[in-house]
């Protein structure tokens, strides 16, 4: 039985993928330096190894073999998405894929090195042909998926997402934040005027930081039996669904850094904890995609842990573990912080989605040809001006230089973050909606309601449905914008 | 080119193995309870990938093509090796594989559960179905090698050792230690006639014991740029060469025992440090076997870690980090107590060879037939009482029970343990010859002439010897009892 066939190689594909992910997450905190180069030639031949098993031919037969089978609708819905995530994998010939993969290691390289010294002219050259590849990339998946070349890049990211939908939404978000940005900021500055910030100690001992950001962990349905809390570099959400490793770096001069970003990896985590385990190794058991993900973290990091209701709660679990003790009206202001800045991901809600949708239009333009590289550093000065009043045009390394998106060859990955976030205000909306007292109950650090609804319409929904599809049964709407403003204006604005 | 093609077999299986090995490591010292049941099945699914490409037929054909082409003497000692470990690997019919291990898998459990209930009985079905399969195993490996029955089983953890050598020089030990066993006994009560022991202070921190080990990894030659030190349950040492991971348990009522437990996986983790790295992905560049590798923890912790002036120079370090004086006079009766006992793993090294040659004799007498599984209480018990004066009648979970190799079908695998103990005096006794000063180096701290040696000797050579040749090498002598019976008459004689 081809079915069966597939559930088989599913399984060797899983061990390959259980592998790479723990070594991932190990070479990030507990590898020796040494230990690098080896631990780097040995993953890339399991991914190999994987990329191999996962492309082979005769999978195309076994799909179409098992189309014909006698399945149950799970059966089916999990042959329809493996289909889907095969068409995606073999769209792009091998000789393109190691052409891509050599200039984009090449590129990243560069970057790095580049970036340090704000050396754009150096860079250009290295990412024009990135863009080159990206173009041809986009051709080629707009051909094989039947879509529009920016829409073909965004599917490998947030299966369904369609510029037709997304742009008008990120329009009106656009329109909506010119106005309110100086408006969050003139709130802000009154407030300070009546009541100056409370300055953090600065005396937060590590171990006691890492006592209170698990606690914090475990109350909002973190499964530490399965999946646990180290320190790295750069934070992540890694591992696997059964033991999943979330990351964090602590600064002893403040508190709220490490906390908020354990927060967000915890919604990462809590995902993938709540995934349904028969479907562990078919992609339909995976996670849906970026912006749902993303949408998981920010719902922890800011719809629950920015909220004023969840600090009623955590205030007196801050002055147990740390021996401080503040007021609501003390910590809102380092939680609710505004600000205008070069770099996204040092952003606040407020200002993010600007450096986004930012992105997204640039990127659009440069995959379209209407914008050529050489001609970037002014673009983006240019919207940066617009949207932000700040520029960039002396500072191209916290320009369009900053992240390693582009240098890495991942275009049309951007806009998830900012879906995301809009997603998260509308299952927020959702809940509030079928719970008005739900603050309450976040209040006294009750969690369950909400894990409730999201364990049902999201984590146990895994690759079910389109993420767009995702989000409509959820939230009974369409994506828009609407729930997102009300969100920022409630929290932000007069 | 065939050799290019084992080459390359080489670096696939290199990573598969890298993966293993950090994943088991992983699993005992970082890993989340809950992520047991799929690490398992990574795992296994890992290893299967493993035993597919390294035992597949066409191997054959490339080894023996290879073996035609022009290759230089390094080369040619790669694929000599190459062809054992594969007629090692590929000896045993897939079927019968899969059979020993279902049957390993099941007395395994059942050795867990019964031994804790001292249940002979129960066991001893399980057990003589694993002695039937070994035989026929060892039946098996005899025609395909060429050499005798248990012969063959050993050969899979050390190359060339043989009974017709190895049995001479066992019964020169035995007959050593049946007396000498009385005597160190009698000098250790003399001396603590004359001097009580001083009891340990117990209130040892943790992180203080954890930099004292540290500082001692360093100080021996351990590279602590591609290795380090974690807690686990059992003690061991894992990882890859570029990234050795040791772990030791710590009591806080004793700290020698976690830092004789460290410095002996020191003695493993350097031997794994110092292989020779271009030929980390073939047979000719591991280690080269279970008594050699003993032979290099055993070093450090007995020879050197145990050795007057090692103490030396650690018991400022000692006062350094645990906040402690003590005398020479005071520290050395705990490192070299000695004392009669059931248990191999907790025994001293004037007492272990006894338990080691106990076990060797028996599971021959097992492999050939002429001691029947249903006769082993009994068989132990006789042996038990002649060697060490102790009887295990009524308590076969101390007995016959307290090991899980034979459980787990490890025959053949006993002798390395006191082979690799003799093995290191002799490496010793050859260091002492060549460098008369050695001790007063080791009292200083300073271990590069005996690292320097082993390098020479010992750890640069890997595999490309077999076991007895590379010791001859190493010493200019065949294996003999008399530079560990010396080492035993000095350290615990009159």
């Amino acid at each position: 039985m081809s079915f069966a066939k597939l559930d088989e190689l599913g399984r060797k594909l899983e061990a390959l993928e259980h592998a790479l992910a723990i070594l991932g997450a190990d070479e990030a905190t507990h590898m020796a330096v040494g230990g690098g180069a080896k631990r780097a030639e040995a993953m890339s031949a399991l991914a190999g190894m994987h990329h191999r098993q996962a492309t082979a031919p005769e999978i195309a037969d076994w799909i179409a073999a098992a189309e014909r089978e006698v399945l149950n609708e799970e059966q089916k819905a999990a042959l329809g998405e493996f289909r889907r995530h095969y068409t995606n994998l073999t769209c792009l010939p091998a000789e393109f894929v190691e052409r891509l993969m050599a200039a984009r290691l090449r590129s990243e390289q560069l970057w790095r090195d580049l970036r340090a010294k704000n050396d754009w002219a150096g860079f250009e050259p290295a990412l024009e042909g990135v863009v080159a590849l990206i173009r041809e990339e986009a051709a080629l998946r707009s051909e094989a998926l039947g879509l529009d070349p920016y829409d073909a890049l965004m599917e490998q990211f947030d299966p369904g997402h369609r510029t037709a939908d997304i742009t008008p939404v990120f329009s009106d978000l656009k329109a909506f934040l010119k106005d309110f940005v100086p408006e969050a900021l003139a709130v802000q500055e009154e407030r300070r005027a009546r009541k100056p910030l409370r300055p953090l100690s600065g005396v937060y001992a590590v171990e006691r930081q890492r006592e209170l950001a698990l606690a914090m962990m475990a109350a909002a349905g973190f499964d530490l039996t399965r999946g646990s809390l180290s320190v790295s570099h750069h934070p992540f959400c890694g591992g696997v669904p059964t033991d999943v490793r979330i990351t964090t770096r602590y600064k002893t001069s403040d508190f709220l850094s490490a906390l908020m970003g354990v927060l967000h990896e915890t919604g990462h985590a809590m995902y993938e904890q709540n995934l349904p385990q028969a479907w562990s190794h078919w992609p339909l058991g995976k996670a849906r995609g970026m912006s749902v993900h993303e949408s998981q973290s920010l719902f922890v990091e800011k719809q629950l842990g920015r909220n004023p209701a969840f600090w009623r709660w955590a205030l007196p679990l801050v002055e147990q573990h740390l021996g401080e003790s503040w007021s609501l009206d003390e910590i809102l202001p380092h939680v609710h912080r505004v600000e205008r800045g070069l770099i996204r991901v040092d952003a606040d809600e407020v200002t993010y989605p600007l450096h986004v949708i930012l992105r997204y239009e640039l990127e659009q333009e440069l995959i379209a040809g209407s914008l050529a590289v050489s001609d970037l550093p002014e673009a983006w000065d240019a919207k940066m001006r617009e949207y932000l009043g700040l520029s960039t045009i002396d500072n191209p390394a916290d320009g369009p230089m900053q992240d390693v998106h582009w240098p890495g060859a991942a275009f049309g990955y951007f806009p998830s973050y900012t879906l995301g976030a809009m997603m998260a205000a509308q299952q927020w909306a959702a809940i509030v909606k079928a719970h008005p007292a739900i603050d309450e109950e976040i209040a006294r650090g009750h969690f369950e309601t909400v894990n409730d609804w999201r364990r049902k319409n999201i984590w146990s929904q895994a690759s079910r449905w389109s993420t767009p599809e995702l989000l409509e049964r959820a939230t009974g709407e369409k994506l828009n914008a609407a729930h997102f403003t009300e969100h920022l204006k409630k929290r932000y604005g007069r």
